[in-house]
């Protein structure tokens, strides 16, 4: 049994994820390690960098690797499946952000990646980060057996793909009206897809690698989704409440936007106790875990407290 | 040993894998197949519908499934493999006829996926696509064994990411001199990756999907490489030389873009007597098959001799 992590002990082992995973992406993302016979166009490699390598949180990777180590698996192959979840997200971002989307210049206080390259590049990174995920998934070094890499690689696919993320994003803009006729969208569902799946699929990956038994795939299921609304309420109340300087973008941009979110759907109030409600739910649903899950339930006060 | 097939039955192969192919693609693209907790955003799935429910020749699929029959491969799990190469065929095609890529109104007499739906519906099109590719080369169906849906998986994602495909659109795009200097492109290495890597792939998948020995994996594979670069040098001919009804498009595009092509490259005749050098060399590689591979024999025949 681990004594319960403090605040620091959690922040320490987060900052040593991000550090971990900054380093693996930048070695995949290198001539050194995409050994081919046909050599790499530069330009889009570094297109790939600029769109990853960011100081990110790297939140995803973290979920895998803690996840995981319940189980305990070994670092170096939930490390690369937490990278392979990273260039999914990190290739949304970069086509989320494109003029034809959501229109984005600044991402974390620099240009974004089409502002830094040109839009052709940008849809080309976005396409070979999302596509490099499956070379990723699929090594020999995320784990032993083959089919616990097929498990993974299938499971990613769908959270990321119609199903999932993508079909959030089309929800999102949908629920803009661009498409004509404005059908007010289901804020959880929509959420459930744009940024829960993954976030999810961060935990199911932990015990996909971890040979979890039937139930606890299902606690650390319940855990990622209860973690995934969370992370989006936490998110929908920073714009309402947050330090324009502290989110490094102006807070409001939901309502200035006529944006439905969760702080519309339920009132600021009523945010506030779902969110309350969520991390209840994500401490009970880590409970077969015992102590070993504390680091989990530090990650979801986390997400739920942050600042930005 | 079958005999030598005539061009009609090649054409009737071609086309009643073309068939199957729209069929599976239909199956899998419909919500009865992506049965998922969360309902589908409808108009993304129609928009990944209309770009790839298009009746087109489906060769790719044809190469996977003919190559898998000199193993006796069974015919389902190969026409589901070859249905994953067209979902990335069908997204590159998204992508690149984007305003931000090479911006085109029409493909095959019909308005392009953006503009028959808007960019953004296309972007996330293309994307939900290139995803479900991975989707399907990890299901069961497509082979009994983790290990060879692994491989394939694997092999599909080198051919279509940043060393394959996405990596010959972005020199093709460096080629026209849009990132500032102008670099002639080296036309060979540009198609091997842009179109050369997913036909050529198509070879491979069916030598994976039947466990075929290192050489004959490696007959396979330089019968693909053979196939791509004919495929390639037949479409630069066809812009010289092709019939603007027939090919549904005006000729001389190459030309008018100021594009490099097999034809800038050796000339005319130069070209031609590539292309026959490349059909001896494809129809030498299929000698461990003997006649067995007539109907490959065919194909290369086909995309070399074709009018469109």
């Amino acid at each position: 049994m681990t004594s319960t992590p403090s605040p620091q002990d959690f922040a320490h082992r987060l900052d040593r994820t991000a550090e971990a995973i900054e380093t693996l992406l930048g070695t995949i993302l290198s001539d050194t390690v995409l050994t081919n016979e046909i050599a790499r166009p530069r330009r889009l490699l570094e297109a790939m960098r600029y769109g990853s390598l960011n100081g990110g949180k790297r939140l995803r990777p973290f979920l895998v690797v803690e996840s995981a180590a319940l189980f305990d698996v070994a670092p170096a192959g939930a490390l690369l499946a937490g990278a392979a979840l990273e260039c999914i997200h990190c290739y949304s971002l970069i086509h989320d952000d494109l003029p034809a989307m959501d229109n984005s210049d600044l991402r974390r206080g620099r240009p974004t990646t089409h502002k830094a390259y040109d839009d052709a590049t940008a849809i080309l990174a976005g396409d070979a980060l999302l596509t490099i995920a499956f070379d990723l998934t699929t090594r020999d070094e995320v784990h032993p057996d083959a089919g616990v890499r097929l498990a993974l690689t299938q499971a990613l696919a769908r959270a990321s793909g119609i199903g999932g993320m993508a079909g959030g994003q089309m929800l999102d803009l949908a629920g803009e009206g661009r498409f004509g006729d404005r059908e007010p969208p289901d804020v959880a569902r929509l959420q459930q897809m744009k940024t829960g799946a993954l976030l999810r699929f961060g935990c199911q990956a932990g015990a996909i690698l971890g040979r979890a038994s039937t139930s606890d795939y299902q606690a650390l299921d319940d855990y990622g989704r209860a973690f995934g609304e969370a992370f989006q309420i936490a998110d929908d109340l920073l714009d309402v409440e947050g330090d324009a300087a502290a989110l490094g973008k102006p807070a409001g941009q939901d309502a200035a936007l006529g944006k439905a979110t969760f702080v519309t759907l339920l009132g600021l109030d009523g945010a506030k106790q779902r969110l309350r409600d969520l991390l209840t739910a994500a401490d009970q649903a880590l409970a077969p875990f015992g102590a070993r899950a504390d680091v989990l339930r530090a990650a979801a006060r986390f997400v739920a407290e942050r600042k930005n």
